[in-house]
């Protein structure tokens, strides 16, 4: 894996966020603090980093693109607080830090992921308006649609329905495709929207977005348990512990391996067409199914 | 009032509504009947009216302006839903109905807002792309900029903060400036921006908003302590009753109905220079600011 890359990308992408969300010293400054607290709280930036990857890869500007991988990462952020809530997951902690609800309180949590859900959208639209770039509003689409009632919002839906009961394959899949895969096609398409692609370009990454997206979560499926067998001695399983039907519960580890590895081969392939610019995201999808933590 | 154009405008966003919200009968139900619980809960479609009426002032093509009255109200109905919340207002009935949270539980109201504020731009970006009119992304940008930090939302939050303490009028005057004149004033700039107005009517346009929004919560405040009287015999003052502070508190009936007529006055005068053309929306000023329910 090219960490160089990866850690330049990420560093774009948290400058860009930096510039575009507004100063913690503006009245009310609760809020603008609540929000910086949850996007500065140590994510991956996965998605920001496949969005700008793809422009690039495409010979797109990827200063054109950052307002809309910080967007992307606004979004992913205003998912996490709202799935944090009492009312939902009920986390207390994320990444090792008190969530919002603990943190600012649970009014101000509900605000402050509405704020940065409606705050992602102020920047794409501005960044659409002010260049009259058309391509912009298609990323705009690709994100709006991967976060919605088309995608990610769904996946939760059916995640929190499902809660404590035993649930089908079929069903499992649709919380992987929606919760997680949809957001990463978002990225995938806007990014390639974003390089003036054309459609049939973006529908093929659009296809190895999904799988990568799905092998990203069995993946995450399967650390839940073997990386607890590994770094504890025994298993914390806490997928188990809340009766959560998982990839692992359905098909068992080795099973659930197999599907990640097909999954991520099959997504290489399409990427591969794409020739040697393809390289560094053929690189990050080994390294997402790969991983040990 | 011309009650038929009212009347007629408000079908108009109906029936945009009831197109551009997904069906009930789709996977997972429950989020698309919360949705439209919501949504078709007897709203008065303020700000769609708006948007069309000033679209069509200017000789905009009100067809081309309708996914974005109904973003607009999706965004309103989505504000509604979570200032509803335990965490927030804690309120039981909105409307003579029950709100999202005592219908569906408060995992789903959380996810239903969020699903409507998502959307909205959904809605929009997709117009916007498939078009190619740039006019749809400044439009989507007024509308973005009045929901999110620079508008609706800091409303909110120091609507929040400011709970059960008396505050001065300067904060006041942030609140209604922010929680409702900034989503009036989107839905001018938007209903301009469609019709392909210049940036100066836009401008003369927002500054007759703000008037008229300040106005309009002025007079709810207004409504809060009259309406009682007159309907009960006896006053029921919510806001009093939550130690609120409101225009009445600080200035008295008397005083904040000269400011409500004063800032009435004032945005009409600027909608007067629209000639004839302007008639409607005058009336509506009219409406607003003399309603007694």
């Amino acid at each position: 894996m090219n960490l160089d890359e990866l850690k330049e990308k990420m560093k774009l992408t948290d400058a860009a966020l930096e510039s575009l969300l507004p100063p913690e010293n503006r009245y009310p400054e609760i809020i603008y603090k609540a929000m910086r607290y949850s996007v500065f709280a140590g994510g991956k930036r996965l998605r920001p980093v496949i969005l700008l990857s793809v422009c690039e890869m495409l010979g797109g500007d990827i200063k054109k693109a950052l307002p809309f991988a910080a967007a992307i990462e606004m979004i992913h952020t205003y998912s996490l607080i709202h799935d944090d809530l009492p009312a939902l997951d009920n986390d207390d902690y994320r990444r090792g830090r008190l969530t919002s609800h603990k943190m600012f309180g649970e009014d101000i949590a509900i605000l402050t992921g509405d704020a940065l859900l409606g705050h992602a959208f102020e920047v794409m639209s501005k960044q659409t308006a002010e260049s009259g770039d058309i391509n912009m509003a298609k990323a705009m689409y690709d994100i709006a649609f991967g976060c919605g009632v088309n995608g990610m919002l769904t996946g939760q839906v059916v995640d929190v329905i499902s809660e404590g009961k035993a649930i089908d394959k079929d069903t499992l899949d649709f919380i992987h495709l929606n919760k997680t895969a949809a957001m990463i096609q978002g990225a995938f398409k806007a990014g390639a929207h974003l390089a003036s692609a054309d459609e049939e370009t973006v529908e093929k990454l659009n296809k190895a977005a999904e799988k990568i997206g799905v092998a990203f979560q069995i993946q995450d499926d399967i650390m839940d348990v073997t990386s607890s067998f590994e770094e504890m001695g025994k298993p914390a399983l806490s997928d188990e512990k809340n009766n959560k039907t998982t990839y692992v519960t359905l098909l068992g580890i080795e099973g659930s391996k197999k599907v990640v590895k097909d999954l991520s081969k099959e997504a290489c392939d399409i990427l591969e067409t794409f020739g040697d610019k393809a390289e560094f995201l053929i690189e990050l999808t080994k390294y997402l199914t790969e991983r040990k933590k």
